[in-house]
């Protein structure tokens, strides 16, 4: 089978359908013709309610070991392709939420399983580096070829880290660092800093912040948590710091209808972030950095307009504050361009970009004066994982290779306009369609509703994520086309005609 | 070659040898016979001065896109073996660092390239779970033969994490967790407690501590970094937490010449723990739990008796303070037994013990009382890695069947023998041998002195690591055998001669 697979390299997915679309009716006619993937499979297939017996005695297993509680089913993962993830009880569903929005080209992608088995990659997956001390003969030229190739408008420079709240935590700390030199006019540390620092107290451990958003997500490390602001049991019981929190904006909804009030929230918002800059100062706890997500995504999808970006980056440069594009989820093309911020439109988007998740290693770009001016300020024994390095740089190929960010934003319209049109047909359960590319999202009437629609839809071959109180979030891989938005506005349409 | 290698994990490394050990002589004999690994390397062997040429272009090249300070040079995975880790300049060094201690089996070793090569593995590689949400199938089963195989006493419980720090941060915040839940009478949190956590403030978010002690380290995210006191350039600058910070006993070596002043020592740094949990009880900001190393191993391999840990142990009991054990460098054989918290010879060590490093995936053991009570409290995205627990499997079955924790005992004794001998030798230059198991160490006269030491050994073929102000580290993998011991004294002692 894995050779099968191995030979499937060049599989393409075109998919041509005559779409006959009108509310109430099934969305792909039963005329359309389709060319499946050499390995993929066609449509989802269940054969027992899911979690089924098998995911749960695996369950009851593993809950000797760990709480289970966020578990939705054990997977087989060999058998999962493309955009189907399988279950252990042999159920297909079409997977629109790819592992919380971290599988870039879909399941057992044969690109990805040449890498594996390609004898020159062996050692790299075997022999992992400390990579700040030792790095091998390789790693300028893999980061050359991959993630600088993809380098937001304006960095040069990249660091590589094991996971997103890493990441972030160490993007935090190049910007403290960063603000303190500035503070300091580039001379040496005082004695009293140094010694200071040692036992936790200011000056050498100053009293900065970091400004961050109502509803952001950035991580669960302790640095990241005091930015996160999405749900209270992220938080609850863990020890914070005193940063400012500003109002991110909440748009009405259809934006066409809501232009000025919208504008108006927008510009209420940025506001309130210069006052709370001139209060932290005040405070004497001046925001080193601001820090935002360019669609807060656990946070509920909440979207603004790049002329909020826009004078936010202007905001943050008018007051000396570094500014950090958090694009763990946002990141990797899911938005139809490959960094979310790329549809503000600006050469100087920002002075730090973390990614994560899509990108297979975590990470940070950052323009040149961000860059430590020592060696072991940012450091840490692996300092990222040279073998995600491949599997990335292969990501890349297939990217470039099948034109997968146009295929992003045809198949996002068409997500799009289909839950536009699933909203229009159940006003009284569905509401606030929005999305860019497929990074797209729905509110339900409730969370229980929500819930609800979940749990069918899972049963009948469709795994979605949630997020937010009460909306349904689509975080497709790449590979997701037209052919698949069907499937899913179906599943969709089946179960909100049932739920009437 | 890589065939050869995959056919090469019955190798063994048993090595006969005839020692003529006394002062001022070489300590292998022209006469030792000795059986060689089927793959490794027998010796060290030179062509340049290191860094060479080669690596020199490479930093340059990478220096565009990073602080490359703190680099030694680029290596050559592929053609590194067992203990010898080989540059790209051609030159092969006897390693006795590896990657700051997170080489478990020595380079390359067969076992390990035969699970990269097993096509039954080849999905856990391609397709990264989100582990919290949807595990593959044979997670427990791995869980059961890989981390709980080698479960510290009275712990069943064990999350994976991706790295030491993230497994840190998430142990403190389960003893934050722990704590409140405690406090509360596991009453459900008041709406004041689920509102303000949102915001950063008490008492949703609660003026908790840690308790650490001077000389630590635990990682460098904030959480951690807050109980981090070994260096101030990874301090400084960042903000910190108001959080109590003990004295870690100052031994006296050699120990049977100051039983009674190291008793003392450990009496005084117990009685300021006490002090200062009261104290922080006092200011509002109690003390959830105690973290401690068994060694401090950053801070410049510190020692302290059993009989201080098993009284730390108490006190922690005492105060209602969970006890974490950090056995990120400790764990893994390293000592001669496979936690080094075992040589305390409880039955019940800790609350919670962490890792990473030698055992490829990070995370923590936890007492059954320490799991949050709810999902999604200890939660992210890929709560670590599945291909590295198939590594991990494979290492546990190498340690076993090869009984390398006898053969650390016995190269660890031969080693501070021979560290002995040579501090005797050289009383001017070196002093305070100490370790245990192979985790062994010795200090310079000047931090200048090391370093210059440091550097003639690479420059022999000897790479080692430094740690605390003048200490020269010791980590050799679990496959360092007395064939290498006698090649890392012979190797010194030649520097030593010509440094007199």
């Amino acid at each position: 089978l894995w050779t099968q697979m191995s030979r499937g390299t060049q599989s393409k997915f075109f998919t041509h359908l005559f779409i006959y679309f009108a509310l109430g009716s099934r969305y792909v006619s039963k005329t359309a013709t389709k060319t499946v993937s050499e390995f993929e499979y066609d449509a989802p297939s269940m054969k027992t309610a899911v979690p089924g017996p098998k995911s749960q005695e695996l369950l009851r297993q593993l809950g000797e070991i760990q709480n289970v509680g966020a578990i939705h089913f054990f997977c087989n993962y060999e058998e999962s392709r493309g955009n189907y993830l399988v279950d252990v009880d042999g159920n297909r569903m079409l997977d629109v939420y790819t592992q919380i929005s971290s599988i870039p080209i879909g399941y057992n992608h044969p690109a990805l399983i040449k890498v594996m088995t390609n004898p020159n990659n062996v050692s790299a997956f075997v022999n992992r580096p400390a990579l700040g001390i030792l790095p091998p003969e390789n790693f300028p030229e893999k980061l050359f070829e991959s993630l600088l190739s993809i380098a937001p408008s304006g960095m040069n420079r990249v660091q590589t880290m094991a996971c997103g709240s890493c990441s972030n935590e160490n993007a935090f700390k190049s910007m403290f660092i960063w603000y303190r030199n500035k503070e300091r006019g580039y001379a040496s540390p005082s004695e009293q800093e140094v010694g200071t620092c040692m036992i936790n107290q200011s000056p050498g451990c100053p009293d900065l912040s970091i400004l961050s958003f109502m509803g952001a997500f950035h991580g669960r490390t302790m640095g990241c948590l005091a930015t996160t602001h999405s749900k209270a049991i992220h938080k609850l019981d863990i020890p914070s710091f005193d940063w400012p929190i500003a109002p991110f904006p909440k748009l009405q909804y259809p934006l066409e209808e809501f232009v000025r009030e919208n504008a108006q929230e927008e510009a209420r918002c940025l506001e309130e972030v210069e006052d709370l800059i001139v209060k932290w100062r005040q405070k004497r706890k001046p925001v080193a950095g601001i820090v935002i997500e360019p669609i807060q995504a656990e946070g509920g999808d909440n979207h603004a307009s790049p002329d909020f970006f826009i004078k936010l980056r202007n905001i943050a440069r008018k007051h000396g504050c570094a500014f950090h594009v958090d694009e763990v989820q946002t990141g990797g093309g899911t938005t139809g361009k490959f960094w979310a911020h790329e549809h503000w439109g600006l050469d100087d988007p920002a002075d730090i970009v973390s990614f994560s998740k899509k990108l297979l290693t975590g990470g940070y770009y950052h323009r040149d004066e961000l860059q430590p001016d020592k060696p072991y300020r940012i450091f840490n024994t692996w300092m990222g994982d040279p073998s995600k390095n491949l599997f990335l740089s292969e990501v890349l190929n297939v990217i470039r290779r099948e034109n997968l960010l146009e295929e992003v934003t045809r198949s996002g319209k068409a997500l799009l306009q289909g839950l536009y049109s699933l909203q229009t047909q159940y006003p009284h359960i569905l509401s606030r369609a929005r999305g860019q590319g497929t990074f797209c999202a729905i509110d339900a009437c409730s969370d229980a509703t929500r819930d609800s629609i979940m749990l069918k839809a899972r049963n009948k071959g469709l795994f979605m994520g949630s997020c937010g109180e009460k909306t349904i979030r689509f975080r497709p891989a790449l590979v997701f086309k037209e052919y698949h938005v069907h499937q899913l506005l179906n599943i969709l349409n089946d179960i909100l005609a049932e739920h009437k």
